[in-house]
C-alpha cells in the first residue's frame, strides 16, 4: 500500500466568521440558543447582521479550523470545501493556503455567496453561532476527489456537513474511498443540535464508516439518546476504534477497545471558546498521525484547545509546535 | 447660526483592513518601508496578499477609525467615504453604522471594488500598511453634501485623501462649505510619505483652510521641510489656530496662539500601533467638541490612543467613556 503523502484531509463547510462581542441580553431578546449553532436564511442573516455590533472577520469552518491548527502542528494537511468566487471566498482560500493547507476545491460559479457565520461572543467567552450556509449547500459528491482522499492517512469529516443536502452523499463517497485505499475515517459530531437534526444518519455513519469519533459531552449523549455521559461513552467505545470525548474544563476521555485514557485540560484564560473542539481534534490527529499514542494525542489536543480559547478567533496565534514540544 | 447637530463629520478613505503578523524579514525582502503606508496597484495587492500569512479583516480607514472612536466617546459623528456594493463594502458600512456613525455616502456602482489595506504587524507592534485604493479613487466633489458639512461643528479631513485624484477638490468644497456655515476645519497629515507626495497642496490647505492640525513628528517636520521638531511646531502654531502634535511615547504638544500644552502619553502595552494617531484625534476632537479645553482634549487623545495600541486592530474594544471619566 502506498504510504499517504498527506496526514489529514478535512472535509467541511468553508465559512468566514464574523465575530462580535454582545451582552447576554442580545441573545435572549432574539431567542438565540447560547453556545449553539443555528442555521439562518439570507433574510435572517441580513437582519441579525444589521442588529449586531461591528465585527472582525476571519476564516472559520469547523474542519477548516482543524486543518489550519493541525498544519500549525506540523501535519501535512488538505481540505475540501465550497466557497464562491467573491471577496470572502478569496479570504477563505488565502487564509487556509497561508496556513499551509492544500485546498483544491473549485469555487462555485454563478451560485450563492461564500458562507458566513455570525458569532456572538458573550462576556463569559461563550460563542453563539448563526450560520448562513451559502455556497456550502452546493458541496456534493462531485467535489470529493477519490485520489485526494486516498492521499491522506485520515479523512476527517465535520458533522455540520450533514446539514447541506448534498453533503451526506459526499461523506459516504469519501468514506468508501478512504476504506478502499486502506485509510482511516474520523468524524466530529460538531453540535448537539446538529446531532438532533440527523441522529439516525449520524449513528449509521459512526457504526458503519468511522474509525475515530470526536464529540463533547452534549453531542455524545445526544447521539445515544441518554443523559448519562458514562453510558454514552461506553456505547461510543463499542461503535468505533477510538472515541475522543471532550469535557470542557474537565479535559477529555479517550476510549480505544479496553483502553481508557483520561487527559486533563491545559490551563487557559477563557476569552472566546470559538474553535475549542476543532483545535482539540487537530492536536489529537496531528499527534496520532505521528504515532505518538493516545495519551500524547490527548495532550496535544488539550494544548491546542487552550491556545485558541485564550484569544478572539478560532485559529492559533502562538507557536503551537513549541507549545507541544 | 443654527447650532450643529453633529459634533464631527469625517471625510476619508473607506477601507477594510487585513491584518497579519509578519517577521521583519518579510518587509525587508520586499523593500516595504516599515511603519509607513504605501499605495499599491491591483497586481501588487494580489501578489502581496498571496505571500502574506492568514489575516483578520476589520473595518479601517484613518478618518473612519477616528469617527468610530469619537462616537465611542459619546460624540455625534458622521462620515463620508466611498465603498463598492460588494461584501467588504457591506462590512465597512455595517461596522461604521454599528459604531453609531451616520454614513450617508452612496456606494460606487459598476466601478472598482472596496478599498483594502494589507497591514503587516511586526513583532515590535509596528504596522506597515499597503493600500489598494479601489472605490476610494472615485470619491469626489459630488460626494460632499454641503448640508451634511453644515450639520457638523467640525469637519475632519484625512490627509490620505490627497492621494485619490478627485478628492482634493472634494476637500476644498468641504472646507468652503464648513467656512460658509461657520464651522471648524480639522485636518490630519496622515503619513510623512503622503506629505512628501503632496507637500505644496498640504501647506496651502493648512494655511488657507485649516483651523486644527493633527500631525506626528515625522509628518510635521516633513510638512515644513525641517528636521527640527521645535521649528516645525512653531511654524504650525503660526499657520493654524490649534496644532495637536503627537510624539509617540513622549505624548503630545498642543499649540494654540501663545498657549503651549504638553500632555504625557497614557500607559500602554504596545501590541499593534495601527490607529494610534486616529484614536488620538478622536479623543481630542470629542473633548474639544464638548468645550473641555486643550489639556483635557490632549488627555482624552492619549487615553484613546493607549486603548487601541493595546490590542490588534484600530477600533476600541474597551469602554472608552469609562476610561476618560
Amino acid at each position: 500500500m502506498t504510504p499517504p503523502d498527506l496526514d489529514i484531509l478535512g472535509i467541511g463547510n468553508a465559512i468566514v466568521d464574523v465575530l462580535a462581542p454582545t451582552p447576554d441580553a442580545f441573545l435572549a431578546e432574539r431567542g438565540l440558543p447560547k453556545g449553539g449553532m443555528s442555521l439562518i436564511s439570507t433574510e435572517q442573516a441580513e437582519a441579525l447582521y444589521a442588529a449586531m455590533p461591528a465585527g472582525v472577520e476571519s476564516s472559520g469552518g469547523s474542519a477548516a479550523n482543524t486543518c489550519a491548527v493541525a498544519a500549525a502542528l506540523g501535519a501535512r494537511v488538505g481540505f475540501l470545501g465550497k466557497v464562491a468566487p467573491d471577496a470572502l471566498g478569496r479570504v477563505f482560500a488565502h487564509d487556509i493556503r497561508a496556513a499551509g493547507v492544500h485546498f483544491p476545491t473549485a469555487p462555485l460559479e454563478g451560485g450563492a455567496p461564500t458562507a458566513r457565520c455570525l458569532i456572538l461572543v458573550t462576556p463569559d467567552g461563550q460563542r453563539t453561532m448563526n450560520t448562513f450556509l451559502g455556497a456550502c449547500v452546493s458541496f456534493g459528491e462531485a467535489d470529493v476527489d477519490e485520489a485526494e482522499v486516498a492521499r491522506a492517512g485520515i479523512v476527517y469529516l465535520e458533522g455540520y456537513l450533514f446539514d447541506p443536502p448534498a453533503a451526506q452523499a459526499a461523506f459516504r463517497k469519501a468514506a468508501r474511498a478512504a476504506r478502499a485505499a486502506g485509510r482511516q475515517v474520523a468524524i466530529t459530531l460538531s453540535d448537539p443540535f446538529c446531532v438532533g437534526r440527523h441522529r439516525d444518519a449520524f449513528l449509521d455513519f459512526v457504526r458503519r464508516d468511522a474509525d475515530i469519533l470526536f464529540a463533547n459531552e452534549a453531542e455524545v449523549t445526544a447521539l445515544y439518546g441518554t443523559e448519562d455521559f458514562e453510558e454514552a461513552a461506553a456505547r461510543a467505545g463499542q461503535d468505533v476504534a477510538i472515541a475522543a470525548l471532550t469535557r470542557s474544563a474537565r479535559g477529555s476521555v479517550i476510549l480505544a477497545g479496553t483502553t481508557r485514557v483520561t487527559v486533563p485540560a491545559a490551563p487557559a484564560q477563557v476569552v472566546d471558546t470559538t474553535g475549542a473542539g476543532d483545535a482539540y481534534a487537530a492536536g489529537f490527529l496531528a499527534a496520532h498521525a505521528r504515532g505518538l499514542g493516545l495519551e500524547q494525542a490527548g495532550r496535544w489536543g488539550s494544548i491546542a484547545a487552550a491556545e485558541v480559547i485564550g484569544h478572539f478567533g478560532a485559529r492559533p496565534q502562538a507557536d503551537l509546535k513549541e507549545m507541544v514540544a
